[in-house]
């Protein structure tokens, strides 16, 4: 007879006298055991915050491997060491770890715990969710059988049918949207405008792939306005210009506090392998935050504020929520920070879509075959049968496939139920990404007053809710547009303002605050648009590329690209050149759907 | 579909980042967050039990909105700040408050808690109880049709069935008991005796009501005996004598002392409100203990002893177990603790029924015509179908009403199934109520010893397990009684012990100590008589008046008299004048009858 508890093992947990997790074997409840802040190695950091995010991804990966999830958990005891109820520093974390999910909470403070070097520990009691066991039979209306089955029609997902089928094999893409497109999206306003509110810029320099595109569909670009002053709006609101390109009037020691938190960020940066960042000496940056790393290198206030605008106009964190390692990676992909964030040749936001970026995806999927792209077709579950043999289920529709690529952003996969199951450490790894808060507000105005002004467009504000805004404008077409974006903490606030009408005021007042024009909030005003990425669920709630915190990228980020039997896996956060662009998302479908095509033309010659 | 892991929220609970308590969408478990020991507005008390009696009360609100109740509470943790193993302060509350149920515990001395005040945390595991559904339906041999059901008949429902056929609208009283009279129950001893067993004292002064009634049923009544000396006995069991309404010979500073702390009691109890004691100024007094009210206002030992006579005689309780504010109101609606401690004119002990007080009950009874009253017909369940609808069951008897009227005590409506739910702030109130220990042994001597002694008969011991003795003699009878209060912790020291024979030796002996009358054991003795109202199921296992713990009043203490729907609330606990005597009752009757009548007069007037 089965024993009645189940212990839950991971790594080489089994070792140890203890476990991880219990379970009764009949489901019911799960018990966790304490988890420390510890790296993968067993190792905890001497900072508390650092400690108390490494035990949350620790206490995550139990869940996972569990079987269950963060919203299942029933109860959480937090033991600390030297608490101080005046710095209740858990809090922020224990509450981005929930995500929302509400359960018991006891809090003790302690004197010490089983290891001299843990500040922090946390256990859990959570709820065996019931298996979900979805039914391979059941009403499908009919099954079509194809060689690769393509998971989602943004420019990864079109990227891999069109080297599927250049390679001689069939395919299908399903798109659980009824557009193409993904984190790309273009509206026209009503004065005939084009408006990106999802991805916009590329460059012409080293993002090969998308320019090439660009190129091919005969996309006109607009090149981003970079003469003039920037604006910076500090956190009192005062505004101050200084030339692009250089730092803001800040004090001397200030200046070379921020630019020696800049240029030590750039130097860590370019020593992360984009292949394998977790490997290398520079693992010890996934034990932190991106704020802990900052102060570890003596950032000052203002340095931090300015680290703030990078994480929010770029992944709408803030640096305290995501790992060091995972930014540091993340702008190596984009050639660093510098080129990362530049605007001019090379940079990250040179060029402009004169007729909107969704227009790419469009050319693309104009011309694959008929019946290729399948909108509105979200799949539910992925099921593997054997090799070369899998089963994908969208609504009433089956697909046998020899091959899968997912182009899911990884907030969105964790919903499709994989039979098998997904290997636990990459369950653990697509459990850990997740969104910040952005959102672009575009703003249509009747002239360029900023250029006016001597301003080339490009304001930072350290108080928000607008992170950073940077000129859309189509001279060409007489058309004069500032992007917003709307991002971290303060864009999260703002965004939960209920009034549509007091979220617009705020952005038009700060927009007149930040150029000193008043008249940008009501004569000069024309239109504004904007796409709530944090409300849509086929993005996974948010844009434009989902981050991680600390103790995933080491522990589990090996995972990423790994395929999974015969399912192999894209998109712009598996890239590993230009993550979270365009171009990133083109370079990882282009990856997998080699991968997909090495196996079935090895495949094939065997036949 | 519904989450799997449900939150149960209390008051403005939803803002917080946790949950009070979880529970599985399938019942099973609920996790309940640690509770500390805070009022209502989130103060702690400095006072460590206060908060120790604070985090119990809030742990039993959580587990009451949770749908459970203390006997399904699985494991208590409780966590100890500056714990002190050679005082362990918490046990006598912690039992308390479990009220016989055994979980598992364990305890946690911990240096500090999450908020600095915080001396005392508990957090819980608790049995989801299977949701009991009864059915409506069901083997229902048939339905009647009243205006009114009134549900218990005391003196409460039986008033309250007068006024409703007074004012024209049918009803009918369900009595669960083979008797009417509730909490008053007179026998006539072998003797020829009639005993009063249960409420026993009326006055003729400020008791309008039942005075009144008394007259209608030609009630022959005995002036208590307040001349002569009283007695009182000593911790060591010493006794000395002192005049009727003096105080004892205490050495002239312990005279001072508890003569301040009487004075203090009285003047705190006069300023409570009897309509709406949590509200206003006096709150304060709902976070502490009634015996940590006489501490704080510095109450040496022996005023101590002597104030816990008080409670003792007059509720069951030690003064350590019952809220201050819930005493001092209990004693205010008494018109304050001397009137209502007197046996003189005007007080609480004046006058004593010579056929006994159950001859009101069965004088109301006899004068209501045939079949309102329905004995040993205990309700089920309440449901409210609708306005002016609702179904009364009663084993295989259901009834429809317009309107309910409840007069069953607290302790016992806790276990009536109302369908839809009372709402939970009210159900934490009923729940919250409990007995002390009180039991009153009546001993009959063949000749009233201590009046040849020069005593009036009352004494009062501070060692037990007799709390007060009253002279309830009827001298036109020649019948010499002493009536014996066995109440608090003593008395239910003695009701435990097992043999019948023994417990009456201790009476005696304690009746012969007191006196200086060895004989009063034997030769003097004639009879014996008790009713063991501890035991009790009707009555909710006590009697006089079921008290409240600090916090409840203060939190939930609103709901008291608040209708639910078609639903009155009556009993003597809910009076405002006269708590937990006959007096109330018959007020608390008229009140809720008025509350019925008007709401079926209107509703008829739109007929």
């Amino acid at each position: 007879m089965a024993r009645y508890v189940k212990t839950v093992d991971i790594g080489s947990s089994s070792s140890a006298y203890y476990a991880p997790a219990t379970v009764t074997s009949q489901g019911g409840v799960i018990h966790i055991a304490g988890q420390p802040g510890t790296t993968k190695n067993g190792k905890a950091p001497d900072h508390y915050e650092s400690q108390i995010q490494l035990a949350l991804f620790n206490l995550r990966k139990v869940i996972i491997a569990s079987g269950a999830s963060v919203h299942d958990i029933l109860k959480l005891t937090l033991y600390i060491v030297n608490y101080d109820p005046d710095r209740r520093l858990h809090t922020r974390h224990v509450q981005t770890f929930l995500a929302g999910h509400r359960p018991a909470i006891t809090l003790v403070p302690v004197s010490q715990l089983a290891v001299k070097s843990w500040l922090f520990e946390i256990d859990a009691v959570v709820a065996k969710p019931e298996a979900k066991i979805p039914i391979i039979g059941g009403p499908t209306t009919s099954t079509k059988s194809v060689d690769v089955v393509i998971v989602g029609a943004g420019l990864a997902g079109l990227t891999a049918a069109h080297e599927v089928l250049k390679a001689g094999f069939s395919c299908v893409v399903l798109e659980a949207r009824d557009r193409v497109g993904g984190r790309t999206y273009s509206q026209k306003l009503t004065g005939g405008e084009t408006v990106d509110l999802g991805a916009a810029w590329i460059n012409d320099t080293n993002q090969s792939r998308i320019f090439a595109l660009a190129q091919k569909i005969g996309a006109e670009l607009v090149e981003q306005n970079t003469t003039g002053d920037c604006v910076l709006q500090d956190t009192e609101g005062n505004v101050s210009t200084f030339p692009y390109g250089e730092l803001p009037n800040f004090d001397e020691a200030t200046k070379q506090n921020i630019a020696f938190i800049r240029d030590t960020t750039e130097a860590d940066c370019q020593a992360v392998s984009c292949a394998s960042p977790q490997s290398g000496a520079n693992a010890h940056f996934d034990s932190m935050s991106f704020a802990t790393y900052l102060r570890s290198k003596g950032a000052t206030e203002n340095a931090i504020k300015t680290a703030t605008v990078w994480t929010r106009a770029m992944l709408g964190h803030e640096p305290e929520d995501i790992s060091a390692l995972f930014f540091l990676n993340y702008c190596k992909s984009g050639g660093g920070l510098l080129q990362m964030r530049s605007d001019r040749k090379g940079g990250g936001q040179h060029l402009r879509f004169r007729q909107g970026t969704q227009s790419l995806a469009l050319g693309l999927a104009r011309s694959l075959p008929e019946e290729v792209v399948q909108l509105s077709s979200a799949v539910d579950s992925i099921w593997q049968l054997g090799p070369h043999h899998a089963v994908i289920k969208t609504g009433g529709q089956a697909y046998q496939a020899r091959k899968v690529i997912s182009a899911v952003p990884p907030p969105v996969l964790q919903k499709v139920a994989f039979n098998p199951p997904l290997p636990t450490e990459k369950q653990i790894l697509i459990n850990s990404f997740f969104y910040g808060c952005y959102q672009k507000v575009l703003v249509v105005f009747k002239e360029p007053f900023w250029v006016k002004k001597g301003l080339c467009g490009l304001a930072q504000s350290f108080n928000g809710p607008i992170a950073v805004i940077r000129d859309t404008s189509v001279p060409a077409d007489n058309k004069w547009i500032l992007t917003c974006f709307m991002a971290g903490a303060p864009g999260r606030a703002w965004a939960q303002i209920p009034d549509a009408e007091e979220r617009k005021r705020k952005v038009l007042q700060q927009v007149a605050q930040i150029y000193s024009e008043p008249k940008a909030q009501d004569e000069l005003f024309l239109d504004i648009a904007t796409w709530e990425w944090n409300n849509d669920n086929l993005s996974g709630y948010g844009c434009p590329s989902s981050s991680l915190p600390p103790g995933a990228l080491d522990s589990v980020g090996h995972t990423l690209r790994e395929p999974f039997g015969n399912v192999h896996f894209i998109g712009t956060e598996t890239a590993e050149e230009w993550k979270g662009y365009m171009e990133g998302a083109i370079r990882s479908g282009e990856r997998g759907a080699k991968e997909a095509v090495d196996e079935l033309s090895r495949f094939v010659a065997k036949l």
